[in-house]
């Protein structure tokens, strides 16, 4: 079989951390280019991975038809156009998540991405998590019984990324905490309980520790140096309540916070069972037995997500299946971020159901 | 000077662990009567502590011209009624927590108060502590900077108290976990910061790990043992976002759910500053100093809250001052767990603002 | 069946919290006598629990011949002496821990116990804690494999127990935290892992913390208020390193430490499965299973370790059974505490086993 | 200045996580020689950092006078032989943790240094980290007050490296997780306790759950991957007791264990104050003031150990001064470790103390 020909679009930390070393070590991949608009970088990949071509305008990926996909690394802001653009110039894409800033574009990704028929996958990598999909099996079999609540906790003492940069301007990323950090464990509520439609959201974001940027006090920075001179006018902290078809949803996040307990964990709470899941690593599950409680914590080799997202994307390319994360399946989390970011804005709830038809 | 006259109507668990040792320990103070439906409960009392006199009808004390002061321990139901008797005949109160079943009834307590000008003071024992003090001495100095968000997480594994009781049955005590604990961690968020007015409430309660009676597993059970032939109605768990004039409030809360951590304890945000009390311990203060993050935790005597509250609502008696527990204090906090409870109903936002002014 | 009299010697505060409610919920028990050399103390317990007669001198308990039984709940210094005088006098015993202050007296108290042949059971609790005992089983059973070292560790912050009285003095006490807790904690280990015996024993006591009295700093005190023109010499921290013919033992304990964990836990490592023993508590079960690592940990109801040790006791006297809190079962841990202390003293490891016999 | 000519001898793990990064970074050093007796690993190095020369023979580097200094990156087995054939040969050495196998290797190794007058430090890379600096001088101050034990805590659920490999063959490492971990935590209690001399030393190290090689479960593996036709003969649990002239220490160490906890911490107990170090991360200090019992965690960028380490081994060359990584600074600890496996396989303590001289 041919190799899938790939094209990488951003390479900065998310492309060198996790996609391009996962097309390296697959075997059915090769990488053609590497775009970035700060052309160092570009070259730098090339140099790195030792294979490849240095780009900087990603139109030269659109009107190179042995291109086949692309991994879209770029911050937020260009994740809609760029996705389009490709899919419309007949490339599969896999497309770092969010999705897109608002819950707009990302139905405007949909719509194209049914038009063209051609795949596009968001970068929930979780769904790729051993972890996760035992929860999700053990959901469906009825192992909690009836699910009613979820509660998921992605609060850091400070993990403001990239402060100034990108991450922590609204223009370019859409948001903060909720955006970048929220995505995920929102779409692992999803997965697991098996996409119940939200119907009222109620949220408060707060841009707070980061604001007076040279007074931040952290002890390490992803995608850092700060850059002082930078913006910084995104969430910090969020809180919401969701309500939906299912369970109901509340979640507290924060990026930095003072408070220094590091809780980055997900709850589901039925009737029968329970299960903590630790973000990134193992769960426990409560259950009782014969009048004891009891909890279990299997810890196993949780394999790499990202290389597993890269084999799922180009198994899609060679065999037309869809995977869990096709952009059909983030819909709904993208429409709850908007909606908190909506209900924070309003300072009120927001109800998405549809209104009731007229009965005449 | 003369000793203050009491009687103690309802002399179940919290009489006994709190109120009647609290006054026998106060050498101001004598009790006089106890008084409770089911006889034998008030003869113990008498046994036991080798005073007073044993009754079943609370209308005795109404008419003995001897009882300066009562201490309200029945179940909540009749916490309302009782209180606007007594004030009423002329004595004044200390009623346990929760103030009313509702927060209709409460103002009719707060407004029959202000009518007698006798003491009425509410069990809400945390404004006796000495962590909860300092804190909010802390947030009053401005060590926390601008204070944005507060969480409340009042998480037991297996603690429904009574079960098949008064404590479960929603006619009888007005609600389950939130009406039973969350009224203590709301009146320590509102105590500390400053009695903020809330705008709008969401919340969502579910009756669900005792409803099946028989198959609840348990280790131990205040005010047990369990009534199998009882009622189960009320909350075990619940889930809210409140926004106010000031920080915005969000709790989790269950009585029992299938997750082993017990998690008690209350968060407070700052820009500056952060504190998270353990309930009913101590807290750790979180701030920042030359580029370090600093956590300080101090483990002092915190004393006894129940006696430190008897020993004030004498006081207040001997000369007139008002407590921070006085009825006026928890009006707020009676009114946000109503419309918890309420929002939970309609399945949508409570908004508690008043309505705009039609400008015409 | 005639009820078994009983006569409690010392009526303090295990005798108040334990021993005597335990036996005035036994049908089968009946208390006789309560004698304290603190003639109030046992004056004091007729009062409350409305039975018996309060005497100073336990000479008149060996002169009754209607008394079958008796709980030895003083201070350390009396118990060998008290129990053999009472076995002499054809009374069956319970003796709370430590058997006595040194080895020798154990020793003798055995001798006297195998002479009369009455009942000398000693208040090793846990070996009716019900966690104790399902590890205990597991052991047996092969669930750890080879058990090859085990870590007990009684850490506490702030713990020290009636300072300046008895608990603190060591000519009546015989040592501190080592026999005061670690009694408890050898004792669990020698049960589980079937009574190995000591080879070698290396240790180090500490007299550091309670020493300066005044300035030792507290939040709350067993067997308090403290005493500050009393004694204070005996360990507060206490190491040690065990070989025995099974698995090696290490030991960390403190009743008071400037470390604020509290580390209150036994470890059992074998080669195939460990467990960590919450002491008081449940306990988790380390294992693997087709390449995970699995823990588990079940949590019951415990019931009362005093309620069995006492409901035990009567039984040895009804039927002639033989529990597992006889004096026989303790003589080795007995040993070991005498060695720790003696090897601190001397700043060497001790070694117990026997002299190699001169060939010739 | 003219740049100091490196060459790093071993191009394993260490050498590419630690030594080679932190010299490519520092502005004085230059690196000439990549050697390897894998010639491959040197031909990696030199593509990879793209400078140097690989070869596999060190002789080559004793004859190039243009090398000033040599770091030693290679199994344990060697690091006495080519350290000392380095400093004989004129070069400045910084040799990878532990010394050497043995003690008498050791001892040899000082003994060169001495003689050559060359600089040979050691990997102690904790004498570089600022927490442990912080102790250190907390401990010097005062602010402890008297230390009389510390307690290291080196205990890790799955941590065996290189299983199979030089790490977990004892002929070449000279032992498992006490010469690999231990040597780091006892250097970093000598090295803040002011290196006080050992008395006493009595410990046990085991050999369990590496010995089944194939049943090894574990998640991932430092230096791996596993050799299952290797050799697995060293200690994966350790435990030691060691009285010295200053405070005893006494230490439980895992590279695998049947227990999940991960706890890897030193304690050090003083009569004032107390102080946890997590290793390599933060500490809290306990203290008492004004009754209340304080604890104090400062969290702070603990910058780049081993970054510190080679900056420091290159001042040494220019300036000539000494070190705290010297090699007359870790010949305690490595008394120490030697005991330990003397006495575990003596089954008796050791002494270390000087025999008594005959007084005549």
């Amino acid at each position: 079989m041919n190799k899938i020909t790939i094209a990488v679009i951003g390479c900065g930390t998310i492309a060198n951390s996790a996609h391009i070393p996962a097309y390296m070590a697959n075997e059915d991949a090769e990488i053609k280019y590497f775009c970035d608009i700060v052309k160092d970088r570009a070259d730098d990949a090339v140099a790195k991975y030792e294979c490849g071509q240095a780009i900087e305008d990603y139109n030269q990926i659109l009107n190179d038809p042995e291109v086949d996909a692309v991994s879209i690394c770029t911050p937020n802001d260009v994740h809609a156009s760029i996705a389009i653009d490709c899919l419309r110039a007949g490339k599969h894409v896999l497309c770092e998540k969010p999705a897109a800033r608002t819950y707009a574009e990302a139905l405007e990704m949909q719509k194209v991405q049914h038009e063209t028929g051609k795949t596009l996958n968001i970068g929930v990598v979780n769904r790729y998590n051993e972890s996760v999909n035992r929860i999700r099996k053990m959901i469906q079999n009825g192992d909690l019984g009836e699910l009613y609540h979820v509660y998921a906790s992605f609060r850091s003492h400070r993990s403001i990324p990239g402060l100034g940069g990108a991450f922590t301007t609204k223009a370019i990323a859409g948001g903060g905490a909720l955006i970048d950090w929220g995505v995920h464990f929102l779409d692992v509520v999803m997965y697991c309980t098996g996409d119940p439609k939200p119907k009222t959201v109620s949220g408060q974001a707060y841009c707070k520790l980061g604001k007076d940027m040279e007074n931040y006090t952290f002890l390490k920075m992803w995608a850092g140096p700060p850059k002082y001179d930078g913006t910084y006018d995104v969430d910090d902290f969020v809180t919401a309540l969701v309500r939906t078809e299912g369970p109901t949803i509340s979640l507290n996040g924060a990026w930095a916070q003072n408070i220094g307990a590091e809780e980055m964990f997900i709850d589901f709470l039925g009737d029968k069972g329970g299960i903590r899941l630790k973000y990134g690593a193992d769960f426990t599950f409560y259950t009782t037995e014969d009048g004891a409680l009891i909890e279990t914590t299997p810890k196993f080799n949780l394999g790499s997500m990202f290389q597993n997202e890269i084999d799922g994307f180009i198994r899609c390319i060679q065999t037309g299946e869809k995977q869990p994360s096709h952009i059909d399946t983030v819909i709904l989390s993208s429409q709850i971020i908007q909606a908190i970011y909506d209900s924070s804005d309003q300072g009120a709830e927001v109800s998405l159901q549809p209104v009731a038809q007229n009965s005449l």
